[in-house]
């Protein structure tokens, strides 16, 4: 074995602490232009994932899909999926409500307006690396090039084609990629395939999200599948990231829609990385009705719906699991507002405040920050009557803290993975839950880096 | 000289970059704990600071300031000011609408609203490391304690002392750490000690921040003085961190309100490092009317308020030049909106965005972002008339990417230290000019080390 030579290892070393501690003091970040990419670190799957990885979901007859290799900008992984949805399945949406929403969710509002006859099957298809949003009427050429494309090569109508893209905004979509695979995906398509579309419409994401019910039927189960994909650009307004949930439930479209919208505040509306809303939040629910059991009415719709909620709670839970460099899952507990207006904006400030977030990063059972969080939120709050717990612990209550709080008792608890954060306002009845996670580092370098 | 041992230095270097690495990747602030503190790094000064440090403020006749070392919360360095204000002094006063807002606001409040004849003279003490906020009706007592002892040390009433607390928010004041050096501060009092004033209120701020204006008078000139604190928890809401302006001016104490109030929007409320309000903004402004020059009237008064503004911005302009981790200093100016409440709800919307301002940290040129949160702002925006400029370079306009913009020209903007981001939303005449800094590590770091 040859010798080492320390003196050069050393010198070399020294390089590399020089370096790592530009890092540290976030020169390095200031340093790095667009100009000259970086090579992408392997991401390292959130601590917050959820164990065992992606769940064994339930096959829903009539869902087909495939996902393909396209290099829309990612290489090396599938960038492309496509569902095939039967005939006579039911199609329900809900989208972002940015005025500056993309070609894809302007076309999927309206056709879903259109309430085109579902006879004749459906499909949706999803890219990511590129969103193409804020690429004006080339954008809408695009959408109409990709959903054509797809209307053609499986007999169904445009009408009937969904379409989402997620990534980059304000990059034109190379489209030609697309549509020049669509044969490949259309022979590709299985039953079984629903986590390599998972997979295919991941970001900033560090692991495929999926979750799944069954309810009895009359008749027979009905199953319940969704993935989702989001971690960076979260807080949902009246929808949230992209997710597909399908069921073979036999269920009217208006009685579908109703189910979706109503479940929407409670789960993808509550939770919150970094106050950023994307252009291309979409959330499609499709029910084949190919399941046994016989149309969903009475005690099985008010099951199915809550089995659904479910869904949608667990999914919308792994986004935050996966936000762009999160360390802790937090739920925000507000009680006893005035009204529910009060309510969400006292749960959402302190659920976006950086100070809170940086805090929750630290470790740092930093109460005042929430105080401060509750005071800006523009709620009606009176300091004497507010309460303030982490878990079951009493910090603070009636204008000050808890004289029994001890400061090592907070720090204990914030070493947990998963915290609780309640609030009560002691004015009103009204509450809200909303989740979100930690601000840190990572979060910085995921999002200083993007694009380069 | 001793031979090297280069192989422990090797091995001790390599501990070095181990260490390191983990900070990089953020899992050393997931294992702090609040029950071991760490050692506080000496803060290095902003790179944004205005060049050639702290600017020589006019003496203001009638104003005299001390400060000493207390030991509130900091060890070593004064931590408590003091300002006599002479009799026939006209106060004015801004604060934060937050409702968990401090005793010491509260209790300016009263006072100011009390309009006590100003004959007797005024006092204003500010302490820096404990906010004195959340604590109750304890936090009402020190408050009571800190400010009938100015009161009986320089023979006025309680009701002409206005006091501000900056820091830890929730912990109880150690009042009496600062009542016992009140003797020592009264004989401290010197009208040029306005720097060291300028220094006892600071918390996480790296350079203490002064500005100044002198307008000619009727008979003489009028001097204005300046200082503020400020550098995170800045998103101010009628006020903004703890700002106290001094003049010579003969003004009457309601007109001289009104000129306050109506400056605030433009200034202090432009500003914001992290969208989060402190629960002690506080700024006050006082005229003591020793200014040989004839009460302010007329042509004067125009001049007047527009230097007081000029002051007001310099001030709110450091402090963004002192946000936590600050790098860059970015204006957001709107234009075209449809009304006032659009223009700074796109402003804010882009000068809040964690994604917008982690671009900036990274020198990205990634307007998507802007668009985004151009859209997610709740305003009128119709993406085919929006422009977005960097600085003079056309990005953006008619809802897609200029064809003639190139990303280099981009990136190359980006390496500045000064920014602007210019958005025309096509519709209207409303405008609104914001600033705000970039979101950086640093950031993270000192936040989420805050406390311990």
């Amino acid at each position: 074995m040859a010798k080492t030579d320390w003196k050069s290892e050393a010198k070399s070393l020294k390089k590399k602490v020089k370096k790592l501690k530009a890092r540290v003091m976030g020169t390095e970040i200031g340093a790095a232009t667009a100009a000259a990419p970086k090579a992408k670190k392997a991401k390292p799957v959130s601590p917050l994932a959820p164990k065992g990885g992606f769940p064994k979901l339930p096959l829903i007859a009539g869902v087909e899909f495939a996902a393909v290799e396209a290099g829309v900008r990612y290489q090396n992984r599938k960038d492309v999926m496509l569902v095939r949805l039967a005939p006579d399945t039911a199609v329900a949406g809900v989208f972002t409500t940015s005025s500056t929403r993309s070609g894809c969710v302007r076309d999927c509002q309206t056709k879903l307006a259109a309430k085109v006859p579902a006879g004749t099957g459906a499909a949706i298809i999803v890219n990511s690396g590129n969103s193409n949003a804020f690429t004006g009427k080339v954008g809408d050429q695009a959408v109409a090039a990709v959903t054509g494309s797809v209307a053609e090569a499986l007999g169904i109508p445009a009408s009937r084609v969904f379409s989402s893209s997620t990534g980059v905004i304000g990059e034109p979509l190379p489209y030609e990629k697309i549509t020049a695979r669509i044969p490949d995906l259309v022979a590709a398509l299985r039953e079984d395939a629903i986590e390599m579309a998972a997979h295919a419409m991941m970001t900033t994401d560090t692991f495929p999200k999926g979750a799944a019910a069954t309810v009895q039927g009359d008749g027979g189960p009905i199953h319940i599948a969704g993935i989702a994909k989001g971690s960076g650009m979260i807080a949902p307004d009246m929808a949230t990231m992209l997710v597909y949930i399908f069921t073979d439930a036999k269920i009217a479209p208006a009685a579908l829609q109703k189910m979706l919208s109503r479940n929407v505040g409670a789960t993808f509306n509550s939770i919150t990385v970094d106050s950023d809303t994307s252009t291309s939040d979409t959330l499609l629910l499709a029910a084949t009705g190919k399941s046994p059991a016989a149309p969903v009415t009475g005690a099985v719709a008010k099951a199915f719906e809550s089995a659904l909620r479910d869904v949608m709670r667990d999914l919308a839970h792994q986004v935050i699991r996966d936000g762009e460099g999160a360390t802790k899952f937090v739920e925000i507990r507000v009680t006893g507002a005035r009204d529910d207006a009060d309510a969400a904006r006292v749960a959402f400030a302190i659920a976006n405040s950086p100070l809170v977030k940086t805090a929750i990063a630290g470790q740092d059972p930093n109460w005042g920050r929430i105080v401060a969080a509750i005071g800006k939120s523009g709620a009606e709050a009176d300091r004497d009557r507010l309460t303030i717990r982490f878990g079951d612990i009493l910090v603070a209550e009636k204008g000050w803290r808890n004289p029994k709080y001890r400061e090592e008792d907070g720090a204990a608890y914030m070493l947990g993975e998963e915290l609780v954060i309640a609030v009560d306002l002691g004015l009103g009845r009204a509450k809200r839950s909303v989740w979100t996670c930690d601000l840190t580092n990572r979060y910085i370098e995921i999002n200083a880096d993007y694009r380069s």
